[in-house]
């Protein structure tokens, strides 16, 4: 658990993105990585200062095809590529890598479910069975030990925290749960979208999606196996002018003698001693602002007014939390580090 | 209902604020009005060039203080005041003048229900009697010949307009109703507060008086009334980056055999002519920058995955329909005029 | 000069981006325009309500290719189609047709000029004498008889207007003219790119273009021209996060006794009367909020501490003055309507 | 020059502004210190959690008075206070204390300029003699053995960085130095200003201060020393719509036989080996969002068409080069840690 010793060799495959920007941004300075490797597709050849500007005169190398990539001095490989394209690439790779995945690919320990979302049949079902879901704080033994790393979606991260833990006590009627998530731009990535331009998500909000986001399918699996039986959720996500963050409002209704004050009392036993999972006190609102940049998630609950209902706020950083910062987390723990090694930044406030 | 014809000589109390400013950028085009008069009290003695330079040049009266105010010559008033002060100031009007007032203080037919929320006893419980809620196309009929009308609050009136109808036909469970909110920054008006400046708000998002806001009590009024029983919602209200706009992710369950078609069509039938409340169709999502600037509200609704279920989507624009546009369109109502006079502006985009 | 009469119909080529939008905004409500014809290539079989959900219920034409366009019917074209694209569309349309065109196409007199500039040889050389500068406050006269119009650029309509008419009076020195300006990202279109991405924009400035930037082609052919000699600037454009509005901070050299004072008289007197040119009084500075969809031009000019120098700041909205909205006033004039016919908008702030 | 030896003891005079947060994000995790005094006046009394949400949970201590502080167990404060009563402080604090000053207030050397630009005679006289000018690379000497240091302002080190070794060069022309710069809010600070909110600052820039804010003397008295005799530059900032950084777009003349090439080569050999000051290569154009939460500060330098001039850009965050990330490298200096010593932050883009 040192800051000392061996480097661990690291490759980001898909590098270019705004997932891969954030992996670099926190991987420059971990202090036992090695970046030896960079790919990119559409932007192969590039160096990094054309691609990053902000991580000009870093040192890293070059961004090569997956083709071109030479994996005999690479210990670790992230992987940051767009859904199905992973299971080709991963299955093809080198038995010595290990692998941490921020696609979807790898989620659901159901071939059949990927299929059914992802509209296609699962190409390396084999793989799929050695994966662990690396929604750190709930699935830590496993992690530990894996050799791929499924790491969650943005928005199942910031749902499955507060709602596991609650799913578990009994607390909250497990089939009448609303999870009302806002996301900022980046969620979406970095692929050039009409529908992502300045003009076309500054000074407004809208929900998409609704009702068929594949998140919904995540954030069930998450609740079902908590449940030991099948959750079917309500998932509206939507899209605003932030760079970064996602707010979920959860709205549930209490069983079991439950109140708001003996769900917040459960949601802080369980996070106590976390690094980077915090309920905070009664009556403090936590913000998206109040995590940017930080691989936070900040958890508050609320009296309703009316009777029996509860309200849940959660928040993340899509790119830290929701993506590249847990992603680290998990590599620090598979490679036996302290979880916050290299991702323990101060949220950057304004 | 002519766009020649006598004008009617209009002042505006408390001109200096944001709805202030966006009653006199449609009335300064209005066919049939006057601007006689302008009050700020903290910037009384000010010309209109120094408080809304972007209105230099057309001729507006110099701000005064209420107290120097002549209203012999003024017919009809529109009061942007804050609530407490405004009950006050309309109580001591010349009896002559109709009034159309933006703030909270005549909205509650019950003013124990205003000193509940507002921490007071309400100062003019006589002229609340008078008051009509202007809601207008719920509301309609007694606006025409209202004297005083209330403008409904920014929220409630994109919660109401599509809540309204559902409640009345008896295809929603009226105690199970979830409205998530989220609103642009100018609907927190134009003081100096620090939660509003840019830095505490761009690039975020956050609930704020999660349970108690004020206009909670404006909603269930509307709903217990179309109802003809209390009713209790939740209402949660989220401030996010944007000037203008509101968003109300309403969660409604359906009974009676009522589907997520069956209430669309219900809304579509209800509204079917109106010039400002648009039903949009299966699968097209309202955005609240597709209502920008203008007097529209735009609903959609949706099929949940949880059965039985159904998500409403309803956008205004807060400054507009949420407060100065509605302002006008009730004032045109009680004077005669088309509705649409001088606030048919097409919305902008981007 | 009326509001009533025959309207004119109006067909829009290339509709589907912000100018068309634009174009579509004031069009829809102007009282002696028909739109009888849109067209848009890549969304042709669209309805506008699919493109622009905003417009949605304006009972707009469906959007066709330019190819199935029938023009029997259309008096006048707004054409916003892609620059080289233009040039072939354009000299195949039925001379019937008066022609308003907001591309760079016909705008320089020279054609040696557009092919340097454009890197290939103008495809319509003989249109482009017949083509007028559309800058209408300098060149009234020749666009009221004219049958093609050449709509100015963004930039070279914030800088023209005010520069002009002092090269013209001689009061600055004409070789040491320096334009800063700050636009908005619709300058930049709705082509999905990724530099125009919410995320590579928000919440950052960078100068782009710098010194070779097309728009300093147009600035200083029109300088030039008052002059009568070869006039360079130096002309540096800026992206920033706003929709709509460009900025040009502009710093000149004074000559010939002249001083701030001075020059902000001849500004004064060019434009008294004028009702979309606003020079406004020493010491209050303009803002691009103050122009927000409105179709003003405001000017302010400022002594600087270093002696014999003055800094001009001009504010337009780019898409109303520099591009749509101008456009409109060039067609008002054209048609002999008002000048202000349709797009006398009061500026939308906040 | 170690992370590891006994911490410096630090008291934070000020510490709930924007320049108090980004001190605190960095010393938080500064291997070298340990924070044992905060200060605050208006919201003394308060804990850390509620002023800044983001930082609950690093144990910091809780908010005092000036009054309350107990600076016996201090080595070093960083003050953080407005101008004026800065001065009042300061020259009471206890005489073992070293002190980062991020104010205005000891930045001249000549107080009579401070009199002029700041309205009211210098209160600490004799301290000013003590003060050194904290602009970290061009003053490094004086830093290591300062007890009081003058941190710059924002816009001064943006503008000095490039030119001070230009002026000394010889390089460019002494008497026409334009300097356009846009700021982020933050600059502004966190009192709660009208024309500071959300909806004044969105969508929207404006220059202000033109020709006479304050940061034109600190400008010009470091050009001054540079220059071994009095110079006079144009400098004209505008607020522009993001948290944080500044672009300067400065516009120069060539002289003694320079070229755009000749200056950007002395501005490498100068800044070769700096940690945080990056010229960057012909073509590359320097952005905000590059810089984004880091110290760095990137240099561009470019052609321009009118012959014999160029065009210089450099950005910096103003929070952290421009203010706290510059405090603390010039605390490092002083205490003979590496200057990067926990401000060595790769960018946060996007």
């Amino acid at each position: 658990m040192s800051t000392n010793g061996k480097k661990v060799r690291v490759g980001i495959l898909g590098a270019s993105g705004y997932t891969g920007a954030e992996l670099l941004r926190f991987l420059v300075r971990h202090p036992r990585v090695e970046i030896v490797l960079l790919t990119a597709d559409r932007k192969a050849g590039s160096s990094i200062d054309q691609v990053f500007p902000h991580l000009a005169g870093e040192g890293l190398p070059k961004l090569v095809t997956i083709e071109e990539a030479d994996f005999t001095k690479v210990d670790t490989v992230f992987c940051a590529l767009p859904h199905a394209t992973t299971q080709q690439v991963v299955k093809k790779l080198p038995k010595h890598l290990r692998v941490v995945d921020l696609s979807a690919d790898f989620r659901f320990q159901d071939v059949e479910t990927y299929a059914k979302w992802y509209g296609h049949e699962h190409l390396a079902p084999d793989l799929q069975k050695e994966a662990v879901y690396g929604l750190t704080e709930i699935e830590r033994g496993a992690i530990s030990n894996a050799s791929l790393i499924a790491v969650p979606g943005c928005y199942p991260t910031s749902a499955l925290l507060p709602l596991v833990p609650l799913v578990e006590s009994g607390e909250i009627v497990k089939d009448d749960i609303v999870i009302d998530s806002k996301s900022g731009v980046t969620g979406a990535g970095r692929a050039a979208k009409e529908q992502n331009l300045y003009a076309e998500v500054a000074e407004g909000i809208h929900a998409y999606n609704i009702a068929n986001h594949r998140h919904s399918a995540e954030i069930e699996q998450g609740l079902s196996k908590a449940a030991g039986r099948p959750i079917v959720v309500n998932f509206t996500p939507h899209l605003m002018p932030m760079n970064r963050g996602i707010l979920s409002t959860i709205y549930v209704r209490l069983e079991n003698g439950a109140t708001p004050d003996s769900i917040r009392e459960t949601l802080k036993k369980r996070y106590a001693g976390e690094a980077f999972v915090k309920v905070v006190d009664k009556d403090v609102v936590p913000a998206t602002r109040h995590v940017r940049g930080s691989n936070l998630c900040l958890i508050g609950v609320f009296a309703d007014r009316v009777k029996g209902r509860a309200i849940i706020c959660s928040v993340i950083d899509n790119l830290v939390k929701g993506a590249s910062g847990q992603a680290i987390q998990d590599f620090n723990r598979m490679h036996g580090f302290a979880e916050t090694l290299g991702i323990d930044h101060a949220p950057m406030f304004p």
